[in-house]
């Protein structure tokens, strides 16, 4: 097993550069060009062994991602981002801190699921920085471009919007359970773990969403408005920062809300409410579009399912229309993590 | 004294908006406009306490840099990547580790630092993430536009071509050892320190060049063909890395390499000329461009300096014109730090 240490700098950047492009790494930055008309997009991401993942100094019960499952996860959270702006990837920069005695397979590893979720989406490794640290750290920004008016952002939702989510939340936290507690598997069958397990460790950002959206507005003949955001810490966030950036506030129906259909039989109701709000890590989209685009969006792909609506009132209520359980009120409070 | 701990996430990324344009932050990803015609650059750096700073932890004894130097410094080295492509800034991005038993001042500290840095070249902080490591990390990608013919590239050295430095080196490298070893001060003025200590903590990075580059090439009525890199790494490793990349060597002149006028008196002929070579950190740009267009481009600015010359033949050497010293051969031997 060969050590970060034992490799070296010029090593480590030799075995790296064969998941670039040639022509891109090898300056003092990279160099990409840009469609004319369109906006740049640009989001960072800092991950921390022990925080975001255990890959550096796994200890064996928390292993529950690989580095691979984590380099894809990586890719995959960014590339999320992008596609909450309703824009299309440029590239991403990956900045390593490393620590000497780190085995170097962990690091390829790693690189390895990034590059396989990128090269899904079409999506370079343009450029990045390697140095030690004590603490395994990677440091990822994702780059895009938008023409500007099709950019989708959180302020623009208004009273009577659909909210669309685009697919079932919760999976990405149940399959983490299946992972941690194997024993809680239950009645599930192979397929089932397999699929929520999946959810976890290898989420697909939702870009092919993008072009639908622009095809059911075209249809509408409506201007493109679009407030939304992606669902990576919860559904129940993503609906509160848009309604906070938007200053409205929205009704979700209890009876809709996307969830696997296996957590009917499997979970409590309140385990199953509980993981499909705040579960986090699902990296579908929450869009919020006047009626007709919603019609027309949820008619493109049989995953998107209209979850309520936006109001005027400047709450945030879960509701069961059929009034048998008492309206949910979400608040910030569970939103923010504290430093410890 | 506040720690990040108590003043928790929210807290803390209200503080940092301050220094960042409203507009640009909120949503998922920074947008921003890029002008017609020019493509993206962009750069990455991951800075480690106790790797590129001693701030976190900082002992006393090696307490030569203050939080918002070391801010300073983190801005300065990316702007002087963007420089090196030819390119003009349009914003960076920050990622943050935490301990969460840091004190909030030491953050916000490195904030202004770059803030300030920034400002001086109007760059705005664009986006970025906190997040709690055990170890103090800073991750910082720049972005650029270049118009793509303009584009600096390390490839496009050609023998024949004048190598140009815009600016003395080794200060910073002083600088640091006046602040390790303040008795090694000798018979330096105050203003000889002042100017070498500000070279390391204040360093400038040298985007006024790249008009007057422009301009010196639209003068002579050449095509544009500028091989470049900045010189964060020494003096010697930026020719280095040119050669390597443009497949081509080069003699430099030994009394012409530009050194700080108080090194002659102060240091020993070695100490000064490993200092200029191998220093580091003056943030400087070498630029290699045929002869008419550096005589144009030093009548410019009388801080720029012709050091030597392109060869066909692939070994670089600083040559003694006057031949009283041997030739010295430069080699990739000091390039690469190990992980340790």
């Amino acid at each position: 097993m060969v050590l970060v240490r034992e490799l070296g700098e010029h090593g480590l950047l030799q075995l790296l550069f064969q998941y670039c492009p040639a022509s891109i790494v090898g300056d003092d930055a990279a160099l990409l060009a840009i469609a004319p008309s369109q906006s740049l997009v640009v989001t960072t991401d800092l991950l921390v062994d022990g925080v975001h993942f255990s890959i550096g100094h796994a200890t064996p019960n928390l292993y529950t991602t690989s580095p691979a499952d984590a380099g894809w996860r990586a890719a995959a959270a960014n590339l999320s981002d992008l596609a909450a702006m309703g824009a299309s990837p440029l590239g991403i920069t990956v900045g390593l801190g490393l620590p000497g005695d780190l085995p170097v397979d962990v690091v390829e590893g790693f690189y390895i699921g990034m590059f396989n979720c990128l090269t899904l989406y079409g999506t370079p490794i343009v450029g990045g920085d390697v140095c030690r640290s004590p603490t395994l750290t990677v440091a990822i920004s994702a780059l895009g471009q938008v023409e500007p008016v099709y950019a989708i952002r959180r302020s623009h939702a208004q009273p009577g919007d659909v909210i669309v989510a685009t697919g079932v939340h919760g999976a990405s936290r149940a399959g983490l359970e299946l992972l941690m507690n194997p024993e809680r598997q239950g009645d599930l069958i192979a397929s089932e773990v397999q699929t929520l397990v999946q959810a976890h460790q290898r989420p697909r950002p939702r870009l092919d969403v993008i072009p639908d959206l622009h095809r059911a507005i075209a249809q509408t003949g409506a201007d493109f408005r679009v407030a939304g955001m992606d669902s990576s810490d919860g559904l129940a966030d993503a609906v509160l920062q848009i309604c906070q950036a938007s200053q409205v506030g929205a009704i979700l129906d209890r009876d809709r809300l996307p969830m696997p259909d296996c957590f009917s039989d499997w979970l409590s109701t309140e385990q199953a409410l509980d993981w499909t709000l705040y579960g986090g890590e699902d990296f579908e989209l929450v869009l919020c579009v006047p009626e007709s685009v919603a019609i027309a969006l949820c008619a493109e792909q049989p995953d998107l399912f209209p979850i309520g609506h936006i109001t005027a009132e400047r709450e945030i209520i879960v509701r069961d229309r059929a009034q048998v359980n008492p309206d949910i009120y979400l608040s910030e409070k569970k939103r923010f993590q504290h430093f410890s």
